[in-house]
């Protein structure tokens, strides 16, 4: 059943929704739960880190690392030498996460505490990028995700570095969102309580940027660090 | 020979040391590795959010959820009816990762770029908290990680909520952490390009707490909410 829902979702790359799946769909407060791309990919694309899971020998493991995505694909990469890569190389299946931090829910009972987040939870297998231009690509795709502009920048990889760095590529076939937005939901007798309620916003925040001690002299802070 | 590893841990939950497992050795770049106790607690308890790593018949999966640890525990909660928690109250095992992104490192070359992070992967199986004052406790410890303080201001779980919340407990005996710090390290010919190198800091950064409409006028936003 899961793989003819597979099949035709590979047929249909552009379709507007992922089909939910028996592991995709949101069973706890499914009106949290999100299926069309536009959702996943806006969730994706404000991220840069996602935590992959997969399956050892010894049992389940769970590694961060960056990621970018285009289109209908999620590139993420590494050293060649990775176990965590050579292992996905494989086909093995994986499970990619990203979460996304919104708010602390603060609610006059312990009970009704919650977090303002947004999340998407991928299936799927992972290939390897071998060939040059594609694989070029993706890493460029992943470098544009965590700073949009650096790419064009900075001296691109050698024909040794691209060998010393693998780059897989994870289909989104199979995937869905999960968001929770708003005030706290209280039981209705709470909400006559003195307890301040309410929400306290999160965001991920960028400092000055630290200039690197061994740089010449002159060289201005570029426009992609400012104002993020 | 891992079992006889964690018997070891199990004896000695004091040990200021993890000993470093064929999972848990860090093996890419082994001077990012950290086996001891105290470097591995503070990341833990410098983050609220941690990715949670199961198998299921259809596969691994990964879920983001709230923690908090206590001593040689980390303590996850949430319904009683949730398809993951039932799951690892089985005592499956489990994997549990916490990451902190401290920084972008830029390089001038694509390929050294990096992030500066924190993180820690612990390994193991969950036991529920079925006692009504662990349960208790492990509440308040998962509170008091999100927003200390904010645990002695509400109205505490009553026993219908408390029957509706499922506790698990994971020991923490075999863990390791991975932490990048610094500036950038490019190819020596690369420091003569005129290319800005560093670091962007980046830290989790709360704005104004939110008030909820249906708060009683009066209320104050309590101290544990500003400054953070």
């Amino acid at each position: 059943m899961r793989w003819s829902i597979l099949a035709f979702a590979f047929d249909n790359p552009s379709m507007e929704k992922f089909t939910p799946t028996e592991r995709t769909q949101v069973r706890r407060l499914p009106k949290r739960g999100a299926y069309d791309r536009d959702t996943v990919y806006a969730i994706l694309d404000a991220g840069f880190i996602c935590h992959v899971g997969f399956v050892t020998d010894r049992g389940p493991i769970v590694i961060p690392t960056s990621y970018g995505r285009k289109d209908d694909k999620l590139y993420v990469h590494g050293s060649a030498a990775s176990r965590m890569l050579r292992t996905l190389s494989d086909g093995v299946p994986v499970c990619v996460t990203v979460t996304l931090v919104d708010g602390l829910v603060l609610a006059r009972s312990a009970f009704h505490h919650s977090i303002n987040y947004r999340s998407v939870v991928v299936f799927g297998h992972a290939m390897a990028v071998t060939e040059r231009e594609p694989k070029m690509e993706a890493l460029r795709v992943i470098s544009d995700q965590i700073v949009p502009g650096r790419w064009n920048d900075v001296r691109l990889p050698n024909e040794q570095e691209l060998k010393a760095t693998t780059v897989l590529e994870i289909p989104l076939l199979e995937a869905s969102a999960k968001i929770r937005t708003g005030p706290p939901v209280d039981d209705e007798e709470d909400y006559a309580l003195s307890v301040w309620a309410g929400v306290l916003p999160l965001r991920t925040s960028a400092g000055e940027p630290l200039a690197d001690e061994r740089m010449p002299a002159g060289i201005p802070v570029p426009e992609y660090l400012r104002n993020r």
